[in-house]
């Protein structure tokens, strides 16, 4: 096989393959020499996953031309469960699969509110707003980020104001090209804010009838990231 | 709406709620100047719980005229959940509901027996007992407060001697005009013992044929209370 | 009755009750002057728990006659859940079955490999590859010892070399008179590996066409041992 790589320590993958587990069923991992990505859309076809590993995260890499390897992600999440000691060493051939996909160019976009927010804060809003109703209303502008759903037994928002804070996972900041407001099915965005782990803050991206970005850096900027894109609901 | 109250911490009010929900599905807060007080009756009309909040347990408390707020105990749980930090603003609009009911006073009682025990400890007596039957007899005496059960696999009970300590919620006293025994479901025990988060000490009440008072301060005497009633079985 | 025994500290028969609960259901406990000896086998017959709790691990021991006390593990569990608090006396009777069971004696194995490792690694190993299958191979050599699954999503192995380790507990140590390769139903192995509560080091003993020994001792060898043996899978 074409791809020889080593990672320093295996929780970062880890954290990626439990992030992915509930969009995603079989995937594929394109190696080539500037990493590892992965894409994958959720069945409803409504959330992307998109990843990128760098070759920077590996301890060594090694990939002499491009090769594909699908996976079952569930599968994949138990051997990486099994690492962890190094006191012993555990070997695992995994069964490989072959996955038709398209590999899609995502177009950077220019979102017209960016707001970067501790990312433990922004999976306590979506599971305490989940208790209200299926359906988020989220405001950018420059008094905040605003979160607001209704539902069978009242209205909730809950409103996080630009703060600072010691630590850049403390701080609350926004861009503001233009206020937008959109509505968004909300567990998907639980789904989303589980991958907390991987890094202690997110970046949000909105524009006016485009999706939805969620993005975490793997730790560091340096070793990849992980993004989420979901379309947003259009009133009828 | 003639009332407007303000909580220091949201955490007593959030406990009261936690301690009913087992009990109460749908109840009214009577506000009046005095604070809010709430009572229901399980739907077996076996128990009945009651609670005080006096208004010197809120930050501010004004309420112009009597007022009955109806509200479902799980939303109003899942709505104080979300609080907790200090660093985000969170509205809610709970949908109120018209609720029946009718306001009982209940007289003040003079049990032939008091006792004041931590309140962890009345929790694990319940909660360990329950695993033996369903039904349990509690004598209160000079001796002790003694907890019984009988079931298939054996029986089981448990002696609370008097004892100092040097908090409050370590002592257990008793104060007996005439020794009593009686016997309850033990089940609403188990759920009434899950409000020892109000206090770190309980109070028990005995007297033959009459219901059994279990009273917790909210965290201090002056805040207010609340109390559970719970009707013996009567032996056929 | 022929028997007062007291413990020091319930937790140890705590343990021990708990170790047996997933494999036996009623059993007798075989008390004379030596201590108390429990032996079971599972419901599928295929593996078999013996324990022996020495006299010295009580803190008083006194048994005139031998007497055989026929108890339901699950009760005797909830029993010995209720102990801890040095605060409360209780008290319990646990009603006692007849069972008919014979006493066998277990010929003292020679075993050709016998391996001391950490009882949470191997607690750990069982689990881990319980994910990739049923039936586990087990080789002891040695290089080390070596666990061994292969699945449906691929196979899995690990390795366990010999290592020294400040504390007893942190050790690997192999004896290998001649090296062995076995297999067996991992679901056991799951079971027996919860014992790990009773000690920092479990035994395994391996000899070719021979029951597995996987034996803790009873935090000290003085107090006595949990021994389970179970018969290998032969391949048809």
């Amino acid at each position: 096989m074409g791809l020889e790589a080593h990672l320093q320590h295996a929780s970062l993958l880890k954290k990626v393959a439990e992030s992915m587990k509930d969009l995603c069923k079989d995937v594929n991992f394109d190696c080539s020499e500037k990493g590892i990505e992965v894409q994958c859309m959720d069945s409803s076809h409504v959330a992307l996953v998109s990843v990128l590993l760098r070759e920077s995260a590996f301890a060594e890499f090694k990939c002499d031309r491009p090769v594909s390897l699908g996976m079952n992600i569930d599968s994949l999440t138990k051997i990486l469960k099994m690492t962890g000691s190094d006191d012993r060493i555990a070997d695992f051939d995994l069964k490989l699969m072959q996955i038709e996909s398209e590999h899609m160019e995502i177009p950077e976009q220019h979102y017209k509110v960016v707001a970067k927010l501790p990312s433990s804060e922004f999976q306590k809003v979506c599971r305490d707003l989940k208790e209200f109703g299926e359906t988020i209303q989220i405001t950018g502008s420059k008094e905040g980020l605003k979160f607001m759903v209704q539902g069978d037994l009242g209205s909730g928002n809950v409103m996080l104001k630009p703060r600072e804070g010691e630590k850049p996972e403390e701080k609350v900041s926004l861009t503001v090209h233009e206020p937008v407001t959109a509505t968004f099915a909300l567990r998907y965005l639980v789904n989303f804010a589980k991958a907390e782990k991987l890094c202690g803050s997110v970046e949000l991206g909105l524009s006016p009838d485009a999706p939805l970005l969620v993005k975490y850096d793997l730790e560091t900027a340096d070793k990849g990231h992980m993004q989420f894109y979901l379309a947003p609901k259009i009133d009828e």
